[in-house]
Parts: structure tokens; sequence; C-alpha cells
């Protein structure tokens, strides 16, 4: 039987209110919101649970959520109002999910491959680069996602949408700096940091063996733990008057600068 | 003399805030605003005329805007609510300039180089990816920026800032997608269209020879238009879940795969 909610004061929808807006209340709870039918579908293709599914039955029909459950997952029907309160978009498609976090512990890190490519992002802050890095990371096919020392949680919603998903479709850890140094040195990975003081041009490099890429905030560069721990420091070579770069968008370069090589040696 | 303005209501202070909040007094006005001593440095590098600097003295002083006026222009100094109801920014630096609009007909473009590097945008939408554009394109180089059929104006507050004044930096043209591709074959510029349908790799392609480079939107791609005028249209391998990029991602891969071609065939 489906449950009918039809008022924002209820203290369910409030909880969930909370979920959508406090970093806070989703790592307590362990739950978060998911928003819109594709992006529900690629959290459970990348071994999400869901909690509930939550509808309003005049934008996402009865049999449609047939798609996302199997029986054991409650679904709640909301009014005009209740969905609205929680929806995040303008348009919007009238269906999200309460979903569990995963685990993103590096110890749990599986690599199928033997010379895997990793890019590793620290302590990057506006959601709308990570969501930006994870679409690149997806598209890219990299074995592995490492945010270092995180500012924001990873379930932020805006960061979801703006990764249109791509925050389920990727293998996600995170850490320290120190640990995840750690991590790939015992991994004998290559690590290649983009500073704007390496004297070295990013493409002169060999990415095709194992290597992880790592890119720091606009505002700071990478801390001097990595410059220090790096097999090399590179930089994108920059012939303006502006001497930086949107992150996702150095990120981006460098990654498929990997992908072509490993293209080319194929 | 310096004039000041304390009251909000001052009715050339409500003109300023309809140039930063409408497109449509700019365009009427031929003005715009400029928020930053830095992007205001930047335009006055990239050839733009000043019309009026204000500064809110508890933050700028007046002698700090000798580094912009040479006694022409007029300076007006402003009360903290007069400066925050004009400023954009948390963190600001309390000057702003009231600037006059350039000319972008491609017309008067100028190409320096005999294998000029062009980018192309068609009918970009986000301020934020049209400034992170802007961004690349200057620490590219690249010989000139078009936007075909610009669905926004080139001056608003959200390009000016999130392009951290490369705006001012870049050659930029705007024009009809139809007009742009004539302009291009007359000059004999090699098109080279990002499509998803495509079949050939962007990085097997020469970059060169002169070079222009088109992205699309993310919902729509770009028109048939530009790939039927294509001397190659060209894909980034996409091996994810999910079949697109953030556009401002696949511009600077696409960019700085041509400068890496450029520095490694000179």
């Amino acid at each position: 039987m489906i449950k009918k909610i039809s008022s924002t004061q209820n203290s369910y929808i409030k909880e969930l209110v909370l979920l959508k807006e406090k970093s806070r209340a989703r790592k307590k709870s362990g739950l978060f919101l998911i928003e819109g039918a594709r992006e529900i579908g690629l959290a459970l293709k990348g071994g999400y649970n869901l909690d509930t599914i939550i509808f309003y039955p005049e934008l996402f029909s009865e049999a449609q959520i047939n798609q996302f459950a199997d029986g054991s997952i409650n679904c709640i029907e909301v009014s005009k109002d209740v969905y609205q309160k929680l929806a995040h978009r303008d348009t919007t498609e009238g269906v999200l999910a309460v979903a569990k976090h995963k685990e993103h512990a590096l110890e749990s890190v599986v690599l199928h491959s033997e010379n895997p490519l990793i890019l590793i992002a620290e302590a990057p802050e506006k959601p709308g680069n990570i969501g930006a890095i994870l679409r690149t990371a997806d598209a890219a096919n990299v074995d592995l996602v490492i945010i270092a020392n995180p500012k924001t949680d990873l379930y932020n919603p805006n960061i979801i949408r703006s990764s249109v998903g791509c925050v389920f479709t990727n293998q996600i850890a995170m850490g320290s700096t120190e640990d995840i140094i750690t991590f790939l040195k015992e991994k004998q990975i290559h690590i290649y940091c983009a500073a704007l003081q390496a004297s070295v041009d990013y493409h002169t490099q060999d990415y095709t063996k194992s290597t992880a890429l790592i890119v720091g905030t606009e505002a700071t560069g990478l801390s001097q733990e990595w410059r220090d721990a790096a097999t090399q420091n590179i930089i994108i070579p920059m012939r303006g008057e502006i001497d930086s770069m949107n992150v996702s968008v150095a990120a981006g370069i460098l990654i498929f600068e990997a992908v072509r090589q490993r293209l080319m040696s194929n």
C-alpha cells in the first residue's frame, strides 16, 4: 500500500528537507536525496540502495516506479506542495528517492586494471566543479576518483545534479592527503601533480603506466605535501593574461591527454 | 572634484542597478558594470573605455583610483549601502567601473597569425560555462573566440566574474552561424565540429594549420549547418555511462590538444 503525504508540515517531510539542505543531517542519518528518474537509475546501477521512493502522481505515475522498486521499497505519494518543497529543479520529473550512503574508504577500493588511471582532486569546494570533474571522469572511464581532504559531502544535491548522476557511476574514494599518498606509493602508482610552479609541460610525460593525476584548488593550488610526493610536477602551459584555469577544465585536459596516449599506444 | 552619492534611491544609482541586472539596459545604453580592480585593469588593457569609477572609500581609496583614471574620468564616492546594492560579490574590493561596450563584429576581426587557432561556441547559455571557456581561451592564447547565435550578452556580470576578466583579454566576435561559416570559408580556415555523432576521434586530426574548433550546447549539440560545413566532424571518445560532457571541459580538451600539437611541431 502506498502512503500519501500532503502536508509540508509532516515530520517525515521535514526530515527530508533537512537531508536536502544540511550536510550534517545527511551524515547523521546515512541517507540522502536523489532527484530525477535518470539519476535514480544510475544510482541503482552504481550499487546504491534505495530506502524510499517519493513521487508526485501528476508528473510521475505509480506504474513508472516499477523501474526502480521491487516491492520491498517504501513508496510515498506526495502533493504538489510537498514535492516542490523537496525538489530542486525548475523543470522537474516528479520523482525523488531517499538513498543510503556508500562507503568511500580507500581500503575498499578495487582496481581492476593493471595500469589504472586515477583522478584526484584536493579540497575541491564548488559543487559545480566537482560535478563537472565527475562527468569527465565518467566519460574517460577512469578507474578511480579520489577526493583528498574533502570540504563538502558527496551527496550535496548540487553535486548530484551537476554531475548528472556521475557521482554514482564512478568509483569514488575519500581520504586525507597523507593516507592517499601512502595508498598510491604502496600500489606503485605514478603521481603527477598539476602545479603552476612546475617547469615540465604535462604532455611530455607518459601516462600509459599506472597514473594518478592530481589537481588542487584554483585559489591555493596543491599542498606542498602533494608536490613533494610527486613522481613529477606538471604544468598546463598558459600563455594568456591570466595564469589560472577552471579546475574542472584543467582536470579534463589532463585526463584526456592520458586517454589519448592510451588510445594511441594500443 | 569627486561627486558623492549616499542614497540608493538616487536616479543614477537606479540606472546602474539596471545595468547590473538587465541585458536590455546594457544594450540600450552601450554601458556595463565591471567589479573589482583586477577586472577593471584587464578591461583597460583590452582597450575598453571607462565612463565612470565608483568607489567605497573604506575599501578602496581615492589614491588607488589613479591606477585607472587619468583625470578625465568621472569618479563617484558612494556609501556602503549604495556600494552593496551595486556590487555582486560577497568578498568585495570597493571599486566598480561603468565601461563602454566594444564592437564584436566579424568584419572588425584582425588575425595576426598565419595559422590562427579559433574557438567557436554556438549558442552557449550558462554564464559560468561561457566564463570558463573564455578563461581557457586566454590560457591557450587563441587568436579569436566567436560566439555563434548568442543567447546572452557578453557583459552579463556573471560572465565577467566567472571569466575572471578574460572577457576583456580575448578577441571576441559574435555573429550568426551562417555569417561565421562564410567568414571561415573565405579565410580558408579548417572547421572541426565537436559532434556526438562523429566517428573520428579528435586527436587524430592535425590542428597545426588554420583551425577553428566548434562546440555546441550540451542539450542539443551543434546545429546541422555547422556539421555540414565541417572540414571534419570530431568526437571526444566517451566510454562511461553518460554520453555528454560539460561544454567548457570539452572546449578545454579540444583547444589544448591543438596547443599540444602546435608546441610539439615547433
